[in-house]
């Protein structure tokens, strides 16, 4: 089990892209969410185990509109990263400030959201990096409800588990499955090295071609 | 009637969010224009009457291809801020950079155009306003044409008459109708006192559960 | 035949939205790309000479998977711009870190990709200026393939043949086509002095009606 | 309260052109579907109650996964119409063959379903009348699940409450909220006799501004 | 200029994809309407000259909605065939019974429709050929305007002129500019002679190749 | 390996949904092709081996226009069905008669294309079945080339491999791999079987919470 050190460690010297090649390697070709999950905070680096919520569009306001969204947010361990699929609303803000708060509060490293969400400026200042589709200024009630956490959903559409470790920088959100993180991650380090080698001998002016052949790495 | 130091205080102290949240509470659910109108200038808050303008597509170079663009915008009073469709079109450049300066010249506050714009750098170096759904480099000559102004419109999938409030900053644009735009503002300035509370105890580490049973705000 | 120093020169002085119009007064009213080409660096200004590039979507990983894409890369030349249509792919991450090293060693002077890209903060740090949909951290290899290069393509919905002229800044990305580069050009350095007294009268505050009448631009 | 002989005789004289226009003439001019809901039986007219469902994608098998799709269907009363929202699911076939024949056999008089469905040729075979987004050949477990039912839904982009009419035929669906009922179907009666002497006129050779003068109808 | 007579003949002998082909001879290869197009009645073949219209969305009722609706109708011509753009709209439905039973009255050899339209099953009893996107039971009062009418329109993403040959089938819509109708219209009753060579080889049990290679048609 | 005789077999006693079910049981759950691939000859049900073919979307036209789509055709063995993916083209009239004509002469049960056919009503009179997204009656040539074929390719959003058994029906098309086939199949004998029982005691007016908790079928 990974502690908050190891995710520091890899947020700085590994990246989305590295951690995909090494899943190719491993057969494992589709964990890359949609491209248009982007981030608030431009800088942000997450690196986490998932904690995934299904949110899905409501028409009514609920007696109790905010009670699994409150308890799976108060459920978020220091190294988790909330990992939200809204089933793709464009209704429903599910995720804010308040909330951002709470979650940071907790230790969570970060929030994935499938969906909408508000109170961006006060987020940025705040520093909780979140992923999201776009904003928009509503609040879930009436719009959306959680109906289960800690179950499988489809974010970005990649299949996320409770566990699964999540890496999300500028380039996108990869899902790393636990049973294959072990070696996943260490092929991306290996794999680092290789690219640095290849990148200065580019920068001296040699073709792709003799690079390529020679490190067998693009 | 709002002043224009009416509309100053207001882009100070209140956000989309807490307009949105207090016109649920009056049963105006569905203000919040689509996510995909974005900001010109990030930081930029519009708050004004609306001036709505109805743009569609042609085919053809008209002999007067700009008569009621340029009528409409010349009839913007301060205050204003001009609300234009183009019922989606993308393959309109509706606004560009000397309709910006034609209307910042009027007084108007900002512009929110369902479709596409130009001269986006120089729109940003005069400091206007605008939220736009993308950027295309072409002329409205031959694309699209004003039918007509002052009338209601669909811009972002939410209706707008003329006289509406609009308030739109980075989280979105949301249209308070005439009619309830004194309660609306109203119960907006109250329930920014009491997210502020909710904060500070959330800020300490309390949990979700216990502030929102404390005080009734998510 | 342009020169790097005409290229610069027209980065300077002219703009997407001057070309356009110029391209619109001879007839060509189709030259603007899809509003989702976006660029990587904001303040980027692309010009130079198409080579443009044909990729499309697979399912396998092939024995030399780079093959056509390497060279293509390599054939870029000084004042060449790669223009990579992948059929609106959003599977593949067709261009990345390396390759920009490449072309930039090559004397390339940007890449514009109708597709989804990856290592965007080392692109933006070595500084090659790239236009693309998207991003996604994943590699090309086993998704997509190059299969003719130098041949017409479709990119951002309009048809770019090798040797057109491309012109790429915020407000999107306009092709010039060869046999009406010389006029279209001459027309947008004349149309930039006219815009000039436009803008000049219109922040003193003259209204649009007498402006336009007095220079008939607008 | 309606009984099944007057759904009976509105299905034979009504239709849901001449309800939409006696909806627009009360002001509800929102309560048309979207136009991908087409029938499974093309000459089939739906008049009815609306019992409704809300079904949501899920990613696991449930332990108990029919439980609330099958208390819904057997709370399906005579005269009704089951009103099911999938969030637009493309995923999940919500409806087919045995629950189509226990809907029948409970004396419900339809189904819209805003998703999609399966077993469509024995539906037709046993003849009752679905209207539908598609067909997919998938069962429900481990892609939906019914979350509520009797509650408020979003169907086809219109809002539909428990015991609202449903009007559905080869033009598509309208929805009558209770509380304009009798009104809608009052007028609609009356639209139906001037149309008739609309189109004598017209059939005769007329001209459309001749004859509307005269009657006021298009 | 072509008489009913013509058109009759060529709607027994040459059918959309022939047509196609031969305009692509010509170098005319974007004159097939975008496919989601369809006939109201299956078997349908319209051919014809276009009158076009240009309808747009509106959202409120005017005075007169429907006079420019009308007059475009009244003033179909026999062997015309009405060609409407509704720039895509999904809110409004454009046509319906009464004035398709105009139009015939004028002898208008049929309609095509770039939107929705409603009374399909009484179209089918008078038997006037429509293609439409789809089918919606609403009018167009307070929803959709014509503002033009016999000026140039995209109809399914082709442009059309007034006057410009329509040919449309099964297999959906094309548009022959007027300026190359009779070079195409010859090419294309050539083309079906060698076409039915062709098939006759290929029923016999030839390979695709040999074919081919001797008649030079696919 | 399957005979003709088993496939006719399957195809009078099978369909695609309980394919579909067996498929989940055995953990395959995304195996049917997405819901906008529809028979063009609706009583058709195609069961066989797939021989995979990749078309993609081309901007000129090359020397050898028909090389690999003449090729590809050309090697089908009875008991094949086709499977061509256009990566979604809506430009490629991918498939048409002569095609047609010649597939059946080599002994193909069917096509299943992945983009739009024309000759539509040709295809019919043959009684050739094809299942595709739509119909366009424009030519291949210049619109797109056939790169490869027994290749992997996605069609309708679901993987297929050369070889993969294809059963598609009025519901839909499904794909089952060629290593479970022989499982898959002897569960769906099976479970037609069941299905017999519940749809005997639902028409006798049985509750579905009773029949289900008597079989577990629904």
């Amino acid at each position: 089990m990974y502690t908050n050190e190891d995710f520091d460690r890899m947020a700085t010297e590994l990246y989305s892209a590295v951690l995909s090649d090494a899943m190719d390697a491993l057969g494992y070709r589709d964990q890359a969410m949609r491209h248009d999950l982007r981030p608030v905070i431009p800088e942000a680096v997450i690196v986490g185990r998932a904690l995934t919520v299904l949110s899905v569009d409501i028409y009514e306001v609920l007696d109790n509109p905010y009670e699994k969204e409150m308890e799976s947010t108060d459920a978020l361990q220091p190294g988790d990263v909330l990992v939200a699929s809204t089933n793709r609303s464009t209704r429903n803000g599910y995720w804010g400030e308040l909330l951002s708060t709470a979650a940071q509060a907790r230790g969570a490293r970060g929030a994935i959201v499938d969906g909408l969400i508000r109170d961006v400026r006060k987020i940025q200042e705040i520093g909780f990096p979140v992923f999201a589709v776009g904003y928009k200024p509503v609040d879930s009630q009436g719009r959306g409800v959680v109906v289960d956490y800690n179950c499988p959903v489809h974010c970005g559409d990649v299949l996320v588990n409770p566990g699964d470790l999540i890496f999300a920088d500028y380039d996108g959100v990869v899902v790393i499955p636990q049973r294959i993180a072990d070696d996943a991650i260490a092929r991306a380090f290996e794999k680092v090295h290789k690219e640095n080698l290849t990148r200065d001998e580019l920068l001296k002016g040699a073709y792709l071609k003799d690079v390529y052949a020679k490190y067998g790495i693009l």
